[in-house]
């Protein structure tokens, strides 16, 4: 007979939670499976270093000492992933490695361009009651009262609702149409509302619209669920393609992430995901794949071809998204395997910026889309800049949380920082690396090439390589250098390669877009400073905010955006930057910070 | 602690079937759960009488002896709704209680009005490989490929299966639009097929065809499952509104019923369900209520009013019927509460017969609808006509299966029979009820009021009440000729309101259009005799069988069809026969047999 596993109980003392771990399985497994969020950027696999804790008292194995039992003589930050307990124990979880959120919610221009014409429209419905004599079925008198033509239909889940609804309401209900067809019933006087959602690799954020007035109602952001799948793109696809089950797995913590947003939204003003009537969606075309439950396998490898890149309309039930019964998820159309609904809505949030002139659009992340807007076409290309800018795979990088160094400055010749909320620094977050290193390459701490001098009070050896300390507990090793330089010279180059297939100089570039929640906090002076973006004037720099959640408003709140988007995704020319000529020479020109 | 309840094995002889039953269940539950069809009429009330068996071994508990056990003296037949098995035990079924299925794919005319063009049309879709420099979506492709314009989109669930599919089958497959959406990808030369489903409350037939041509490949009849919750409609609708469980088992079985068509059919011409990319449905309105997972409570009790009765367009998957994952169900319209798609698709099949004369189209069952066609007008109502009339609830009555007696007459002063597959007799089937009662009649066996006489051979009394031995075993009791009476009634005031209503007498009608099982069976001049039908001369009658199976197999070869189905629905003025004047004096005026 198999005896049952033993269970322990797992304390994360600083986040007030309990998890019950199962025997074998880690104190990362576990959170996981309580919904606890660890950061966990590589998933499990104890690589990355993000899901540190530290053990307070209980028992546990680690792959070092598997065959035996060690308990911790001092208390020091180990990773949650490797740790499993040998009994009930309490953990602390390293600041760093809390995901909490905060600054998600950025919020990007609000001056929409377009009009408040949603696809949704509402309808006032007036009924008498049936008699013996007049008798007609309550669906057909539904839309003889809206004059609705022949072709007009009621989707079968409001149908489903509509007689109680109907009879309890004495004949007097409010319907919502979208196109020819009835989505929904709401008792008269109800708001009815829309949800957006930008579906960010890192964090989602969500806005809900009162759509018989556009008034934004309220925005929030939180971590996508599938960070602790990891924390980059292709850690996911990978995870997705190798089985049915993985891929169900991350369709479901993309659903579960809409939800909850569209949940958390109507709890702030007393409203019930059942009122909203209208979903839009945007993301990167590996988020937009994985939510919507379309294979990945043809988009992980060269030539990199999505399942689709056309604006779909889905009834939001077949996504999973709890809203009302008929109501539709509008996903944005796409540019190509690595630019995604995400670039096109911020393309159409940045519109009046673009349209008159030369213009480089670009939104940084672990993927960068840059478009280069040149004589009415649009080029457009992806750069793998992974998550090095925003204080990923960095060691002592974090979220940009409560603790997280997001100004490094000279103070009379000594580094010093500015963090989040004021208090002790606890890491770095991506604004804080950027200025970080563009201090220590004006100090001379590191050299033009990249490489960490020796000589130098805040340089520390630790093994065989050496590490910058910028605050106490806050280093910067480097590998960490190296990492961005890979990341700006993957971006820069894509801005070279798009520059000279249209045949431009830099200096030709009259306006620099710089949208996402990173370009927002960055000091434009260190990203010339360390060649992340071209040495133009700074007033060509306009850093615009989160336009894809803008973006991904506007075509909530209007159909005319929502024509407009798909113009924008057909018309960008979407180029693989692999596939360019010279692409190599460009990347390795750009390594340097010279 | 509760014990586990007990299980016993009941071994169904004669079917070669066994079940576990529960301790406290009844023989019929048990049969019910392992799926083994044992006749219920009532829901295994302990009402009708229609699920008879004999225990060959075995103790049970009858409600009579509830407080001992009681073992089988002598064979003889029970209700297996009032058996509890107390151990593991043996019965056999009677003969008329096995639900088999015989006759129930009942043809129709063939000869089809309307052209082949089907809603969904097939395209050959034959792509190039994609390169890093062309690596346009896949979807995109497919739809530039076949020229549909910037509105079409392909299905969410097509869509999940199209990257596997153009790889596995190198860039060549085929694609079945519907309007302007793409519903399903199939490999070349590979057959697509339609599925066309009559639901009716006693038997479902479906019918397969090839919509490449619009050959009919092959039908067939079963008896709908959700017999065991009753064998008239206002039994299944009073079970379905007192919980929602209750109304998605019934849903449940009228899905089963579908899938279970789709499934054996498919079979049969070694294809797969997966193959069917589209659906047409029809029944009259409570099936069809029930099917969609509509609120039936409003359509139960006066004023009747249905949730909709204009056609509706489905995802398939929706219903939960298995098929291509695109793939739409097509409910057929409805006219009114009791007056359903099957009628509408009738009148379609028919309507060469009643286009240019006044007549009636009559589809009998245990709702008998109605339709009196007169100078372009189409004027319907519903007869409440009971199941008698198809051998239920009458107490030598059954399907029209193996042993049924089918017709009756008299042989030199002396009833005589024909079974159906000759053998010996029995039950009666419902053309065998009529033909009985004809005889009877004749022999003044049964005066014109409907009493059995008492001074003739073949009368015997049983308790209180007289009964005729039509043959060894089978018996036409007081009881039944009433509920025939009942019946005729029913029918025949609903002909007289009709008439009425148009200002017509019985004379004026040119042709008079039996359509149904039923109907097909009958011998018109025993319907005459009885005063079923009305007494117009007999080349004015035709019999044409399935109509309705005919009527919902065009509607899926022909998009006009369909079209012209709406039309007729929406055409027909439905008359509820309770609120028109003078009815309950009609009806009266009918109960006799003169």
């Amino acid at each position: 007979m198999k005896e049952a596993a033993q269970r322990f109980q797992v304390r994360f003392e600083n986040l007030n939670r309990e998890a019950s771990c199962i025997e074998g399985e880690t104190i990362f497994q576990s959170a996981r499976r309580a919904g606890i969020r660890v950061v966990g950027a590589c998933g499990g696999r104890g690589v990355c270093g993000t899901c540190m804790v530290r053990v307070h008292s209980g028992e546990f194995h680690t792959p070092e000492t598997e065959t035996g039992t060690a308990t911790p003589r001092r208390r020091k930050w180990m990773r949650a992933c490797q740790l499993h307990p040998q009994g009930d124990c309490v953990v602390e979880v390293a600041p760093r490695s809390v995901a909490r959120v905060v600054r998600a919610d950025v919020d990007g221009e609000s001056a929409a361009p377009f009009a408040f014409d949603p696809i949704v429209q509402m309808h006032e419905l007036a009924l008498g009651e049936p008699t013996l004599a007049q008798a007609t079925a309550d669906a057909d008198r539904a839309l003889q009262a809206l004059r609705r033509d022949s072709t007009a239909s009621v989707d079968l889940y409001a149908l489903r609702e509509l007689p109680a609804l109907l009879r309890h309401h004495h004949w007097k209900l409010r319907a919502a149409s979208r196109g020819e067809e009835l989505i929904a019933f709401t008792p008269c006087g109800q708001r009815v509302l829309g949800l957006a959602v930008d579906l960010g690799t890192t964090n989602c954020a969500g806005y809900l619209l009162d759509l018989d007035t556009g008034q934004r109602l309220n925005g929030l952001g939180i971590e996508n669920p599938q960070a602790s799948y990891g924390a980059d793109l292709v850690s996911r696809l990978s995870y997705a393609i190798t089985s049915q089950e993985h891929r169900l797995e991350l369709r479901s913590a993309a659903v579960t992430a809409v939800n909850e947003l569209g949940r958390t939204l109507c709890e702030a003003v007393s409203a019930s995901p059942e009122d909203i009537v209208d979903v839009t969606l945007c993301g990167n075309t590996a988020m937009h794949h994985l939510l919507l439950g379309l294979p990945v396998r043809q988009l992980g490898r060269a030539p990199y071809v999505p399942a689709v890149c056309e604006a779909l309309d889905i009834k939001a039930r077949d996504l999973g998204i709890v809203c009302a019964p008929g109501a539709y998820a509008h996903a944005m159309p796409n540019v190509g395997g690595y630019v995604g609904g995400d670039h096109v809505a911020a393309l159409l949030a940045t519109e009046k910026r673009w349209r008159d002139a030369t213009t480089v659009v670009m939104d940084i992340g672990t993927n960068t889309e840059i478009s280069l807007v040149h004589a009415g076409e649009i080029s457009t290309v992806s750069c793998p800049s992974g998550p090095a800018l925003e204080g990923g795979h960095i060691s002592g990088g974090m979220r940009a949380a409560e603790g997280a160094i997001e100004r490094v400055f000279l103070e009379e010749g000594r580094i010093a920082v500015k963090t989040i909320g004021h208090g002790d620094p606890v890491g770095l977050c991506g604004s804080g690396v950027l200025d970080a290193i563009a201090v220590l390459l004006e100090a001379r701490i590191i050299d033009r090439r990249g490489r960490i001098g020796h000589d130098h009070g805040t340089v520390r050896i630790q093994g065989d390589h050496r590490e910058v300390v910028i605050a106490p507990d806050v280093v910067l090793s480097q590998s960490d250098v190296r990492a961005v330089q890979l990341a700006k010279a993957a971006i820069r180059s894509g801005v070279d390669l798009l520059l000279r297939e249209a045949g431009l100089e830099e200096a030709a570039i009259e306006r620099m877009v710089i949208a996402g929640a990173f370009g927002t906090y960055i000091r434009v002076e260190s990203a010339i400073a360390i060649g992340l973006l071209p040495a133009l004037p700074l007033e060509r720099f306009e850093q615009v905010g989160n336009a894809a959640g803008l973006g991904v408003r506007m075509v909530l709140a209007s159909a005319s955006a929502r024509e407009r988007a798909r113009q924008l995704a057909r018309r960008c020319r979407y180029l693989q930057l692999g596939s360019l000529p010279g692409f190599q020479k460009a990347f390795l020109g750009r390594i340097g910070f010279d």
